[in-house]
Order: structure tokens, then C-alpha cells, then sequence
């Protein structure tokens, strides 16, 4: 196209106070302040928003709620946010084809909202309230993924604005396709480097009937993690099966008032099919958890029981927020075959006490994805970052992967290579080759 | 590379005999007789035959089993058939870590009897005993898709040589990686257009200890299609859920001598489990099933009783080519959202008895994916292919896709526009950059 641009087709932002907000991350990780913000309210804003930016050689950050980890929406070369928080409209829910289909700003709250009285659900739980968007653009997944999966197996189909403006479809809003290139799962996880996402078509799962919460103590995580795997291996209807560690645990008990075993444990979620289902199956469990030398086991069986027992999880990052006032944090995301998996925790605490850090580890056990949360001051940066570097390449070492679920943003572009090796030049070529101007989000995930 | 090639690398067989095998595939559709056959062992025989591809100007089509149902392997420019199934080794079998490491050629038979004494399995089943390589670059499925997934589901990671040569890995072999772009997903399914696939990591699965076969009679189709949406929001651990029409009956009754109710039906695995589980589950669908006019439900228990009924289905097609000898068989593939389901196959049989064609239904419903199996002669070539473009076009008018499983291969071509609109841009884009010489399955998916 070759319009005349006099200014941009919508208003830009660019009040200081506004820009200061888009210029640290949750992690407290800081950027440059963003040229400016724009709020598209649909595909037709962000299409003629994009048309602009290409005849202006403007560089673009597409953002939904704002709750990345690895840097994804930084600025670093006078980028403008597209900040897709306001393109909000749940636009369909169909409960019998399992399905709903929203605008990218839609959070994940809101449409378990709006979906829950038809008795079903979108399951994707990274914890945070992000936006599907934003999911979709890092792959996000979380608690829930042992059973549904994260992104890919719940995004059926997606709308997007590419580098060149054309605004196409990928994906069907059907269970299974074979049908030519899969392009969705090459945009999913892409980090609004290769199109912005305009709207989503998720997957739906009926709410179950029979979810029982259970937390189990265990004297070592060796112990912990060979329960876990022994339940995946006996075929039981686990949806969520979390680790916390003695230092997480007792970080809780400081925070929450609790009173729990300060040792290693595990939170599990069990959805049965109907009640003698669920006995059985927490027969099973406890009977697996016995053979692996369990101190404790506390059911929850109530929807009040499960909550408090799930809040706890889910604040155990605020429970270590409180114990070190006042300092960062690093989150590490490695995922590692089972096989390595004690091993995996075990180097972490052994990195962390060498380097002098207090380490804990908290994972998505099921899905083999270690997380390790690190207190830190801004002098121990570079000790933190070691810390982090060990821990990459132990799991790179043993099969295992970078990121399990925070994707590379900014702060893991230095592993793509070790873990991908000439695959890398094919991301590249296919960077290269959708947005040659390197227009969509610039030197995210990879340097074309 | 400059080496100047005196011949190929490894031995080309053009015997006329074992080149007229190359040249009918399973439908009885008929390509090119290809210029030869190499049958390389491992990836560097594979990587030293590209490279003579390439400097010679050699198309090349990858073959495992030669199962494919789209013309995926027919010669239409003097092509080289790469065999692959000779390269039939499995590297690794770890039953912690739920993986299996393969070369291309190994069949899911020969996987399944390798990994049963751990007691873990290879869950994809497409019916055919197709090679994995084969399954993946076709993004197969089949029956156990409603619970297990497909290809791209069961795949971790694979190794491939690109159109230049290079050897390349794509995913890791653990349970969730967001590290960069998802390139192991563009490979499964580009049916050897974008790569020749080398090497398979797949996830394995428990086998369960208690799993039910149940067949279900019902008057109508749509009754049967309501039963099993229901079964399905019920969030019951179905693992296979297949619907076979009346006029199935009729052929499995005439070819297996059996006395089932000539109505449509579904055929039923649920996999519990504990024995109090799989009392309640069967209890469950049953109550789901009467709720839904059912009028005969049979349940097989042990595992000769199950093997016996998934016979009935497995030999579906044959009993159907006993009742119509010598005639050449259609089979469709369109997949739809469940709400579209009852009517996709009201459609079907519709459009069969205006065009005066013998159509059966059998799908598996769990996915919305409907095959009808139309049987034909020659000179009814005309109207076989307007019943198929009719149901076809039905299916993409109401969200649904050309093919749920087959894959696109050279007799879909026609449709992929009309599904994926401005994304084809993009497919062809990848191809040209990947392959500019289109010497990789030339012809297939697309024309670049």
C-alpha cells in the first residue's frame, strides 16, 4: 500500500505516567519507556493500526494483561505497546460444541465466568489472571496441564494480524484437522513476533462433579516426586500435581497461619466420574503414597476445603514475598524427562546453597517443570544469574528444556541455539520471511 | 557442497516389478511409475541421498507403510521413492519417563509389542499398521484420539533432513517446552514436503488395568450422536467412541456372521480406573444411552470378549468390499463441530441416495470426524468425486475441516484455499523458503 500516513490511525498515549507503567515488568525487570500506547478495540483497528507502523517503520509490542515473566514486553528500541487489554468481548460460548471464541483481552477469569453455568470451563491455569492472548502468544499452561494440556491443546483456532497487515485465520474450530500447514501452533507460542493475536477459538471441558484436593508430606523430594510418578503411571485421573518444597512450606505456614508439616509435599487434584470412582481412586492414591514413606495426608472434599487448601498454593509466592521484604525475585522454569526430575531438584538446592541463595522449589511436577524461586538484592544479580545459567544447562544437559511454560522473551534468547542447534536458522528464515522489517516485537525470542 | 556426485549415494532400484508396487497405493488410485527406489537405513544415508537430490534435481517421496489415503505417495514427476521402512529400529524404550525413541519405519504394532512387557503403549491407532514416520508426517489419528490426541499430541520431539541437507532436531522430549517457535508441529503433518522425518521421540501411556467395550444400538444416527456428546460432557474416561450406521451392520452381520441389530450403533471403550470405577462408569453410560432411546447395549469385559467386538469395527471396510466385490471404495474424512455431527451425516446419506451411491457411515464421533465409505466403478468416477466435493463443502460452510485425519496428499489440494483463505499465503511462503527447488513430495499439500 502506499496511503499517506499524516498520523496514526488511532490515538496514541504518551502521557509520562502512563509510559512509566508499561516500563517494568512483574518481575521488576525494566525496559525503555515505550514510544507510546495504542488500544485497539478490534482486528480492523489492529489491521489499520499495523498498516501504519509499516509505513512508518514503527515497531510494535502487542500486550494483553501484562503478566510475562522472561521480558516479552519490554521496550528496547522505541517500540509502541499495542495494548489489547480493551479488545475484551467474549463473542461466543457454544457448551455443546465445547468451545467459546473471544477477543484477545478476554482474561481467563473472566470467561471461566462466564462459561461456568453451562457447566464448563476453560482450563488453562498459569496462575496469574492473564488475558488468552497473551496466553496463546507465550504457550502459556500451569497447574491443570498434566490433565488438559496447556495452550496448543486448547487454542483450536486463531485470527491474527501479520507483519504485513493481512489479517488471516489459522486453525478450525473443530477437535481434529490434518488439513495443510500447522500454522496455529507456529503462532502459538511466537510472542508477537510472527502476527498479533485478534481472537481465539479455546477448547471447553465439562466442570467435573468429583474433584477431590489432596496434600501429602513427605520426608525427602525423592520421595515426592517417585509418588507423583507412580500416579501418572497408574493411569489415575490426576489434574493437578504440584510439588512444594520444606522452604515453600515453611514460608507458608509464616504467611497463612498455618500449620503444616515443614517438609516436602504434594498437592494433588483427583477428578473422578462419580463417587465410588472417587474412593476408589483415593484409595489408590494413598495407598501409593504409603508405599513412598508419606508422613501426613489432609482430603479436602468441600469447594471451601479445596479453595483454602489450593490459596495456599497458589499464594506461595506472595508467602515468600513476605519472608523477604523488599528484594527481587527470580523464577526458573525448566521441564526435565521424570527420570531426571529428583535429580533436577536436587542440583537446584545444591546450586543454591554453593551460591549462597535461598532456594525453593515448587513445580508442575506432572508435567516435569521445575520451578525454583530465588530471593535476591540488586548486587547479587550476577550470582543470581549463574544460579540460573547452572540450572538451564543442567536440564539441557539431561534432555530437558529452558523454559517449560515461561517461554524465551528476552532473558532466555541465549539458550535457543543450545537447545534447538540448526533448527534455529529455520526460526529465523521463517522470521525473516514474515516480518522482513522486523516490525513485530523486535528482538523477542530471537535476533533476525 | 561442491562435490560432484559420479551416481547416488546408495543403490536405486528401478526393477520394473518392484516399481509397479510403488505405483498403486492402498485406494487403488494410480500415480507415475517412479523413476526408483532407494531404501536408505539412517539419517546420514538419508542426508548423503538429499544431497544428491539436490545436485542432481531429483524430486524424492518419503515412504514408510504406504498406508496414506490421499495420493500422498504417488509419482507425478519422475520422483525417488525414499523407503524408509527398512529403518526400522527402536533406539530407546524408557517407561519412567512415558517416552520411546524410533526410527521412521517402525510400525505402531511393532512399537506396542515391544513396549506391553513395561506396561505402557503407543496409543495412536489409525486402523492401518502404518509406520510412525509415516503417521507423523500425516498427523494421523483414529480411534483413541477423544482421549489420548493424534500425532501431534503423542510427538515430542523428531529429527528431520531439510531440503538442503541439514540435519535437524524439533521439540524436546518432555512434557512441555515454550522455548522458541513450534516448528516440531509444521514438520508432523507436512507429509514429507518440508522434510524427511529421521527420528521419532513418543509418548507413551499406561496401559489401563480396566477397561469396558460396550455396543450400543439406537434407532437413529441422531440419537446415537446425542448419546455420545452427552457421554462426553459427562467428562466419563471414554477412550474410543465410534459410530457405525445401518448399513455397516447389515455388511458386518453378512461378513462376520454376526447378529447385531441392523441400526445405527456406537461402539464404546472406557477405561476405569478400578473395578468400583468401572461399575459406576458403565452405570453412568447406560443411564446416558437409555436417556437417548438405546435399544440393545452389549458389554464386553474381558479382553477376548473386546477383542472380538473392535474386530466387528476394525474389519468394517473388508466386510463392506465382501459386499460390493470387485468395486473401488471412496472414503471421506470431513471432521465438524458436534452440534453440526447428526447433521454431517444426515448430509451424507442425503447426497448418497440423490446421487444413487451405496454411502455407510462409521466416524469417530468423539473427535466429529465422519468417514463414509462409498463404493464405486470406474465409470462412476464423476459422481464419487461431486459426492465428496458436496459433503466437503457442507462440512467447511459449517466451521468443519476437509480432513480430520488424512491429510491433504494430492486430492484435497483443491479445498485447501477455501479452508484456510489468506494462511495458504503463508504455507506457500514456508515452502519456498524451506524447499526452493520443490524437490520434497513436489505436488503435495500445495504448488508452490
Amino acid at each position: 500500500m502506499t496511503t499517506a500516513f499524516d498520523g496514526p490511525p488511532l490515538e496514541i498515549d504518551t502521557r509520562p505516567a502512563v509510559l512509566d507503567q508499561f516500563t517494568v515488568d512483574e518481575t521488576g525487570r525494566a525496559g525503555q519507556r515505550p514510544r507510546g500506547v495504542a488500544a485497539p478495540a478490534d482486528v480492523d483497528e489492529v489491521a489499520a493500526l499495523v498498516r501504519w507502523a509499516r509505513a512508518t517503520r514503527t515497531p510494535l509490542i502487542a500486550r494483553g494483561a501484562g503478566t510475562s515473566l522472561e521480558g516479552h514486553l519490554l521496550a528496547q528500541r522505541d517500540e509502541l505497546i499495542v495494548d489489547l487489554s480493551q479488545a475484551n468481548s467474549i463473542l461466543d460460548i457454544s457448551p455443546t460444541d465445547f468451545t467459546a471464541t473471544v477477543q484477545p483481552g478476554v482474561t481467563r477469569t473472566q470467561l471461566n465466568a462466564a462459561t461456568a453455568e453451562h457447566g464448563v470451563q476453560f482450563t488453562v491455569d498459569p496462575g496469574a489472571d492473564a488475558s488468552l492472548g497473551g496466553m496463546a502468544a507465550t504457550n502459556a499452561s500451569g497447574t491443570t496441564t498434566v490433565r488438559y494440556g496447556g495452550m496448543r491443546a486448547n487454542v483450536l483456532a486463531l485470527q491474527a494480524v501479520l507483519p504485513d497487515a493481512t489479517v488471516a485465520r489459522f486453525g478450525r474450530a473443530v477437535r481434529k484437522s490434518s488439513s495443510g500447514y500447522d500454522l496455529k501452533d507456529l503462532l502459538i507460542g511466537s510472542a508477537g513476533t510472527l502476527g498479533i493475536i485478534t481472537e481465539l477459538t479455546v477448547r471447553l471441558h465439562p466442570i467435573p462433579e468429583w474433584i477431590r484436593s489432596l496434600r501429602v508430606s513427605f520426608p525427602t523430594v525423592a520421595d515426592a516426586v517417585d509418588a507423583a510418578v507412580e500416579m501418572l503411571g497408574a493411569a489415575l485421573p490426576v489434574s493437578r500435581l504440584e510439588l512444594v518444597d520444606t522452604v515453600s512450606m515453611v514460608a507458608t505456614n509464616a504467611y497463612r497461619g498455618t500449620d503444616y508439616a515443614e517438609t516436602p509435599a504434594l498437592f494433588i487434584d483427583v477428578e473422578s466420574s462419580s463417587e465410588p470412582a472417587a474412593l476408589a481412586e483415593e484409595q489408590e492414591i494413598t495407598r501409593i503414597v504409603l508405599g513412598h514413606n508419606a508422613l501426613d495426608l489432609a482430603a479436602a472434599r468441600t469447594h471451601t476445603e479445596r479453595h483454602a487448601l489450593w490459596e495456599d498454593r497458589h499464594n506461595l509466592f506472595f508467602a515468600l514475598k513476605s519472608l523477604h521484604p523488599g528484594r527481587r525475585f527470580m523464577v526458573t522454569d525448566t521441564a526435565v524427562p521424570y527420570s531426571r526430575l529428583a535429580a533436577a531438584v536436587d542440583t537446584a538446592l545444591r546450586l543454591g546453597a554453593e551460591l549462597g541463595l535461598a532456594v525453593s522449589v515448587c513445580g508442575h511436577i506432572g508435567d516435569g517443570n521445575v520451578h525454583t524461586i530465588v530471593p535476591y538484592d540488586e548486587h547479587d544479580d550476577e550470582v543470581v544469574q549463574q544460579y540460573s545459567d547452572q540450572l538451564v544447562r543442567h536440564a539441557l544437559a539431561v534432555g530437558g528444556t529452558a523454559t517449560g511454560e515461561h517461554g524465551i522473551g528476552l532473558t532466555k534468547k541465549k539458550y535457543l541455539r543450545e537447545e534447538h542447534g540448526a533448527a534455529v536458522d529455520l526460526m529465523l528464515a521463517i522470521k525473516r520471511t514474515l516480518d522482513p522489517l522486523n516490525l513485530f516485537n523486535p528482538g523477542k525470542v530471537l535476533d533476525p
